[in-house]
């Protein structure tokens, strides 16, 4: 996959500091210049082809969010740091240490970082799998009718 | 696939005390007679027909080890608690937090707990994958002809 950051395929990758890896690019989090986020990083922890998964980690500064965004695959998340809050289709939930997040194909969804620091979190999705679809001004404003959801938008962009 | 033991396909379900996680069945290791391998538990933490991967959680009680294996698929293994040692082919490996480990296709694989604290790690593999093999008393000789694995192997057959 041409977003593939490994260097290292050796057999054993060091954690270094502050949740970075030996052999690890740390890259922003998109290239695409129309995605609405904020302060993200993204390392490919795991992508080879003999492995039908991806195991990466994304990192949220406090403050920050990822893409609201939707697509065919899932996505499978553990948080590995920190503490924060995630929208999956019509539900926002305070996410925090080692809690499990399923994104279900065809579910909106967006993470949030607290303001005093780092969401960190794991992702294995497919190795084959669809580009992320934006929400139009419509779909927001469908989501928005759910006050919470409303809250929760709202904070995202105020922290922008 | 029949191993696993996900109940419950919430999208959120929260971390719990101990390296637990709501709605995930805790389960032996392994039910196979055969395998040699000390107090290890098993957790799939997602797996879904959307998946091509799945995640799964071992740990390793203190002085445990899993069973030495190989086969055709490979493992993607992220430490979430405590530290041990693994061997890969022919490397011995101290492994400690958020250390990553590539087991390649059709390599001798065996990952052990120090004595005094439990090893806790994610696996991700290929939801299709082939069934481990066990070393012969041919395999285990030819390991254990470098000094170091032999080590090695000799530990976990002490801690037994």
């Amino acid at each position: 996959m041409a977003e593939t950051t490994i260097r290292d395929r050796s057999i054993h990758r060091k954690a270094v500091r502050d949740y970075h890896w030996e052999g690890v690019d740390c890259v922003p989090y998109k290239d695409d210049g129309r995605a609405l986020f904020k302060t993200v990083t993204r390392q490919v922890l795991f992508s080879d082809p003999e492995l039908s998964g991806e195991l990466r980690h994304f990192e949220v500064a406090p403050g920050g969010f990822s893409t609201l965004e939707r697509h065919e695959h899932m996505h499978a998340v553990l948080i590995l740091r920190g503490r924060g809050h995630c929208l999956v289709g019509s539900e926002v939930r305070r996410v925090e240490l080692h809690d499990l997040v399923t994104v279900p194909p065809r579910t909106w969804h967006q993470f949030r970082a607290t303001l005093d620091e780092p969401l960190g979190f794991l992702c294995m999705v497919n190795a084959g799998r669809d580009k992320p679809q934006l929400p139009t001004i419509e779909d927001v404003a469908a989501l928005e009718t759910d006050p919470e959801i409303a809250k929760f938008l709202d904070n995202c962009v105020a922290a922008s």
